[in-house]
């Protein structure tokens, strides 16, 4: 058999999101924060390690007929701090976005350490600061504990 | 702003797999007995509920530089009866596979019920007979305890 490979069409989406640079190797990671697991029935696209001439390698998601609610750009500038966020309306890009990872992350996620005061039931918001980008290291405002990338990707 | 959205180039692959027909939805599945969710350095493109002359709408998986077990090839039919497996040298095709649910499911999975024989100390290889292809239900051989999609799916 020597035939061509079966064709994957990948048309211009009319109204969604198109999420570009994202850091190689973690579009699946996006892909569950937006909930694409639990097997929505709108067309995805899913591209990973692609040649970039920004970032070397990158990953991309697009998405029909949908669009992000601001804590899932939040999130998803946690674990890809260079993705750009692309509104799509009528075929063409109608708001252009790019993620900020910003030095405090508040109310996002849960600090690990049971004992930590935002674990209690006081009501305090969670706070991190950023302590390195890539790989994400966080810190606990308030008790110090180091959340690392493996951890933080268990909450989305 | 009005431009164009970013293009997605899906490149032909010149030595890899094209999983085609994947049941729609059911890609991120495939990706994650491929183990793609560790964020292997490859090129992976992923479409899902993409239009489907034969499936109504299909999932699509391109790997370069991945060829399947056998193994691997056995668990993709549990999911998705219907893929076909294309295994692209060159840039062409030189082997089509049809993927086959088989009627008894031998030393794949694991039985849930921690009483069956197959988790015993006993040298027995577990075997699953399939009630239903979609959503796939498979029952135990040994104790008829019955194993569901969402189940069978945490194994992989």
């Amino acid at each position: 058999m020597s035939e061509n490979e079966p064709t994957l069409r990948v048309s211009k989406i009319k109204d969604g999101t198109v999420i570009d640079h994202i850091t190689g190797g973690h579009a699946l990671d996006v892909a569950k924060i937006l909930g694409i697991a639990e097997r929505r029935a709108s067309v995805i696209t899913i591209a990973m390690n692609v040649p970039s001439k920004r970032l070397g390698h990158k990953d991309m998601v697009k998405i029909e007929g949908r669009f992000l609610a601001g804590s899932e750009v939040d999130k998803i500038a946690l674990l890809a701090p260079n993705a750009t966020i692309n509104i799509v309306k009528g075929y063409k890009v109608v708001e252009k976005q790019r993620v900020k990872l910003p030095d405090a992350i508040k109310g996002i996620i849960k600090c690990d350490n049971p004992a930590c005061i935002s674990n209690s039931n006081e009501p305090v918001q969670t706070r991190f600061y950023v302590q390195k980008a890539q790989p994400l290291c966080l810190k606990c405002h308030y008790c110090g504990h180091i959340m690392e990338k493996e951890e933080i990707l268990k909450q989305f």
